[in-house]
C-alpha cells in the first residue's frame, strides 16, 4: 500500500469567482436524464467489513458508451441546442471515453463528429468511437492530438474539450449529484482526475446538496500533474502523456477553467501503479463488474484516506467506467492480489 | 466458431416418470426469495445488432456468493428446516460454487458445513468457501473428492449433492424462473451443463410457465460428458475431471436424477475451448459484468442454435456465475478475440 501523500489546503467556500453556480449541475441532469442511465449504487458487505468503514460505488461503467463522460457530451450538445446554436461538425480530442461520449452524442443529435487521438489509444477504443459513429484521426502524440484539434477548430469545426468546458463539467457532475440523491450522505467523495472536469462537476454536486461533505481527488503517482498544480497554485504539465495504466488519468494538464475547481478539493491522493492494479483486481472480484484501472485509482485514494480516520466513516467512490482493452487486462492481472485480502 | 454439434432428439412431454411437478420451482421461489436477490437481466443493442437476433442474459453472478448456486443449497435446507429435519451437519463436494453456496447458507441457518473438493481448484475459491464458513478438506481428484463426502455420509452426515437432489434441481430452477416471470418469452433457453441441476431446474421452469419454450444444454467440447450421456441414453462418465477452461463443468457425469430431465432437452450444444474464451471476453466486454467462463459456455450455445435459424428469435442465457480466480483471468485474456466482432 502507498503511504499516505495528501496534500491538504483548506477549502476557500467563500471566494467562488470563477466558479458556476452549482445549480448549473441541476440544469444538468434534468437536460440528460431522458437520455442517460441512471447508474446503480453499490456496495460490499465483506469489503466494508474488512476495512471496518463504508464504501458506497457510484458504478457508471453501467453509463452508456461504458463511462460517465457521455454526461458531460450530451449536457453540451442539449444546451447548445437549446440555445439555437448546435454545430453542423464537432471535434474532440480524446484518449478513449470522452471520444466514445462524442460520437454517440453526436449520432443521438445528428451532429457529424470527428475524433483525434494518440494511436497509443486501445484498438478497442478506437473501434467503439468509429462504430458510435465518428470519423476518427490517429496522432503519433496526445501533444499532436491536441494540435490537430485546434487546427479544425481554426476551420469553423466545434471543438468539445472533455474537461475546460462549463456544460461539460455540469454534466459530470450528475454522476455526483445521482449518487448524493440515491444514498445516504456521505463523509467524504472520492473521484479520479484527468483533466479535471468529473472533479469539478462532482465539487458543484456536493456544494449544492451536501456542502460539508469533502471532495478528494485521485491521481496515479506517476500521473500527478494535478497533485502538482493543487500543492503549487500552478498548472503543472508534462510534455509527455505518462504511461500509467490508469489511461483516463493520462492528460498532460489540468485547465485554467477546472483549476478554478480544484483548488477548492479538500486535497488530493496519489497511488502507486501496483496499487491501481490491486484495487482493480479486487473490486472487479468483489463487486463483480467491470472496473478500469481509472476508476480503481479512486478507491486507491479512499483508502489512504480511510487509514487516517479514527471513527466509521462512509465514503463515496465514483468509479468511472469500465472500459477496457486485452492488452491493459493482460497488465491487470499478470500478478495475483487476490490472495492478499483488504485491510487497513 | 465451432461448427454445428447439436444432437437432436425429440422431447417427450408424456412421460415424466422420475421428474417431479413443475410447481416445486414455484415453491422453491417462495422459501428463498425473501434470502436470495432476484437478479437483473441484461442485454446489449449493439451485440443483438450484430448478431440480429435477441439475447437477454440472467446475471447469476450478481446472486449471493457469485453464483446460482445458492438457490439450490438454500431451498434444500429450508425445505429440510421446514420438514423439522435440518441436519446438524452438512458435507458437499464441489469444484467451487456450490461449496461456497453450502458453507454460505450453512451459516445463514445456523448448520456445520463440511466441504471436501480438489486441490486444483483456484485459492480464490478455498478461500471463499471458508470465510462462508465452512471446514475445507482438499482432495488430490475429484473422484477423491466424491469418495471421501460418501464416507463422511455414511459416518452420519448429510450429503448435500450439488445436483442429485429434487430440493436442489427445484432451487435452481428459480433463477430461470425468474428471467420467464421478468422478460419476454424467449424462443429457446440455453444453460451450461455440470452435473445437470441447473439444466434440469431451467426445464421444469420452462414446463412450468412457457411449455412450448425449447431448452438446450451447453457443454465445453473436452468436457461433453452429458452430450455423450444423451445421444446414447446411457450416463457417461470420466474418470479423470476434464480440464476444460470452464471449471463448472469439470464434474465426471450427471447423475440418473438429472438424466431424467436431460433427456427431454431440445438438445445439447458442444463448444470448443477457445469460443469459450471468445465469449467469456466479448461477454464481460459488452455487458461489464464478470462472467464465468462456465457461464460463456451457454452462449457459445446459443450462438451456434442462432446461426441454425433463418428467422429472428429470442434467446435467454442464463450466465451461471462470475468468480474467477487470477490463473483464469491470465487464461481469458491471453489472447485477443476483441478485435473480432461477433457475427453469424
Amino acid at each position: 500500500m502507498s503511504s499516505l501523500s495528501s496534500v491538504s489546503l483548506g477549502e476557500h467556500p467563500e471566494s467562488l469567482t470563477g466558479t458556476m453556480s452549482p445549480d448549473v449541475v441541476l440544469s444538468a441532469q434534468a437536460r440528460i436524464a431522458p437520455h442517460v442511465h441512471r447508474t446503480p449504487l453499490m456496495s460490499c458487505q465483506l469489503l466494508n467489513d474488512w476495512l471496518g468503514h463504508e464504501l458506497v460505488f457510484k458504478v457508471e461503467c453501467f453509463q452508456r458508451a461504458g463511462a460517465f463522460k457521455i454526461r458531460g457530451a450530451l449536457n453540451a450538445m442539449l444546451q447548445l441546442k437549446e440555445e439555437g446554436r448546435l454545430p453542423k461538425h464537432i471535434v474532440a480530442f480524446s484518449s478513449g471515453n470522452h471520444a466514445q461520449a462524442v460520437a454517440l452524442a453526436g449520432t443521438m443529435l445528428g451532429v457529424k463528429t470527428t475524433v483525434i487521438m494518440p494511436k497509443f489509444v486501445s484498438k478497442l477504443k478506437q473501434q467503439a468511437t468509429r462504430s458510435y459513429g465518428a470519423e476518427l484521426i490517429l496522432t503519433d502524440t496526445r501533444m499532436e492530438a491536441e494540435e490537430l484539434a485546434a487546427e479544425k477548430q481554426a476551420q469553423g469545426a466545434w471543438l468539445l474539450h472533455p474537461s475546460a468546458d462549463d456544460m461539460v463539467i455540469a454534466g459530470q457532475g450528475t454522476a455526483c449529484l445521482e449518487a448524493l440523491q440515491d444514498a445516504q450522505q456521505p463523509d467524504a467523495v472520492f473521484a479520479t482526475c484527468g483533466g479535471g472536469g468529473l472533479l469539478s462537476g462532482t465539487w458543484l454536486a456536493t456544494k449544492l446538496l451536501t456542502p460539508d461533505v469533502q471532495v478528494f481527488g485521485a491521481e496515479p503517482v506517476m500521473a500527478n500533474d494535478a497533485t502538482q498544480s493543487y500543492r503549487s497554485g500552478k498548472i503543472f504539465s508534462f510534455t509527455e502523456s505518462p504511461m500509467t495504466i490508469a489511461d483516463g488519468a493520462r492528460t498532460l494538464h489540468v485547465s485554467e477553467l477546472t483549476m478554478q475547481y480544484l483548488r477548492r478539493l479538500a486535497g488530493f491522493y496519489e497511488v502507486e501503479e501496483r496499487d491501481i492494479i490491486y484495487w482493480t483486481q479486487w473490486l472487479t472480484h468483489l463487486l463483480k463488474v467491470n472496473v478500469e484501472p481509472t476508476a480503481a485509482v479512486a478507491m486507491g485514494a479512499a483508502y489512504q484516506w480511510l487509514r487516517t480516520q479514527t471513527e466509521k466513516k462512509r465514503a463515496l467512490v465514483i468509479l468511472s467506467g469500465g472500459n477496457i482493452g486485452t492488452a491493459t487486462y493482460q497488465q491487470i492481472w499478470k500478478e495475483n492480489y487476490l490472495d492478499h485480502i483488504p485491510a487497513l
